[in-house]
C-alpha cells in the first residue's frame, strides 16, 4: 500500500472514531505508526489532510458501490431484469455501507466540514456527481416521468437511511428493510409495475 | 432570554460555522459577549455544554415543527383532508427546516458526536422519539400496512433530503419538489390513492 493511502486510511479511522477534532497530522503519524512529520510530508496543510482523506475516501466508496454501477454499461432499457433487481441491488449498496460505519461516519464529518471549505466543498460534489449520474441515468432508463428528480430523491433517500442508522436516532434496517424501502419509492416514483 | 438559552444558541451558531473544534466554552463566552467564565458557570465540563445545546436544539426544532406535528391531536383516521395534505405539511417543515440550515447543521455535528458520546447519544435518540412516535402514528391513521416501517422511511427521507442539501452534493430543493417527493414516497408505501 503506498503511503499516501495508508495516511489517508488512518484518517479515516480517526475522524470516525475521535470526530474532526481528533484528526491532526501527529495523531495520524502516531495512528498508523509512522516516523513523526511523515503526515506533513505528504499533506503539509490540514486542507491538504482533508483533502487526500476525502478522495481517498471516494474511491473506496465507489469500489464499495460497484455491484449497483456495474449497471451502467448494461442497455437499462432493453433488460427486463433491471427494474426488479434495482431494489435488491441498492439495498446491497446500502447493506454494504451500513456494514463500514467507519467509512460512513468519515464522510459525514468531511461533508460538514465542506460546507465551511469551499475546495473540499468541490471535491465532495464532484465525487457525489459520479454517484448521481448513473442513478439519473438508471430512472431514465426505467421511465421515469422526470429522472433528474427522482434520482436526487433515491439518492437523498439512501442518504438519509444511512444517517439514521448510523448517526441519527433510528435503528440499522435489515436488508429486507432496505430493499422494501427502495421499493416503495420507486413504486411511488415510478408506477405499481416496479 | 435566560443566560442558558443565550450560550446554547451560541453554541448551535458556533458548530454550524465553524464545526466541533470552534466550540469551546471560551468561544461561547466571547461570541455571546458574556464574561469570561459564563459558560464554564453554567455547564462545566465539555460534555455537559453539548448536552445544554442540544436540549435547547431539540426545543427549537420541536417548536419548528409544531405545524405538522399539531395533527397529533386531531382524530386523523376520520379526517379527510389529513391524507392530501400530509405531503404540503411535511414540505412546509422541510422547507422551515432548510432556510435554518444553521440549526440542521450544528444537529448533525451534534448526531456524529453522540457516536462517540454515550450520554449525548441517550439525549439525541430520545429527542427522536418525539419526533418519530407521532410520524408512525399519522401513517398507522392513513392505512400504512406497516407503520412502524414506513415511519422510519419517511423520518429517513426527510432526513436525507436536508443532509444532501445543507451538508452533501445536493441542490436545495423548492417546495414543489418537496412536495413531490413526499407524495411520491407515500404513494409507493400506501398505495395510488395518495
Amino acid at each position: 500500500m503506498k503511503r499516501s493511502e495508508t495516511v489517508a486510511d488512518t484518517a479515516i479511522t480517526l475522524l470516525a472514531e475521535r470526530g474532526m477534532r481528533g484528526l491532526t497530522h501527529r495523531a495520524v503519524d502516531e495512528a498508523a505508526g509512522l516516523p513523526p512529520g511523515s503526515t506533513s510530508n505528504l499533506a503539509r496543510t490540514r486542507a491538504a489532510l482533508l483533502e487526500l482523506t476525502l478522495s481517498r475516501l471516494t474511491d473506496l466508496e465507489v469500489q464499495a458501490l460497484a455491484p449497483v454501477y456495474r449497471l451502467q454499461g448494461a442497455n437499462a432499457a432493453a433488460d427486463p431484469f433491471l427494474e426488479s433487481d434495482l431494489p435488491e441491488l441498492v439495498a446491497e449498496a446500502l447493506h454494504v455501507q451500513l456494514g463500514d460505519s467507519r467509512r460512513t461516519l468519515a464522510r459525514y464529518e468531511l461533508a460538514l466540514e465542506a460546507t465551511r471549505r469551499p475546495e473540499l466543498r468541490e471535491i465532495y460534489d464532484k465525487a457525489g456527481r459520479r454517484f448521481r449520474d448513473p442513478v439519473v441515468g438508471l430512472l431514465a432508463a426505467l421511465g421515469s416521468p422526470d429522472p433528474a428528480r427522482h434520482g436526487r430523491q433515491l439518492v437523498a433517500f439512501g442518504e438519509g437511511i444511512m444517517f439514521d442508522a448510523i448517526a441519527g436516532a433510528g435503528a440499522v434496517p435489515s436488508r429486507d428493510d432496505l430493499r422494501e424501502a427502495v421499493r416503495d419509492l420507486l413504486r411511488g416514483m415510478l408506477g405499481s409495475g416496479t
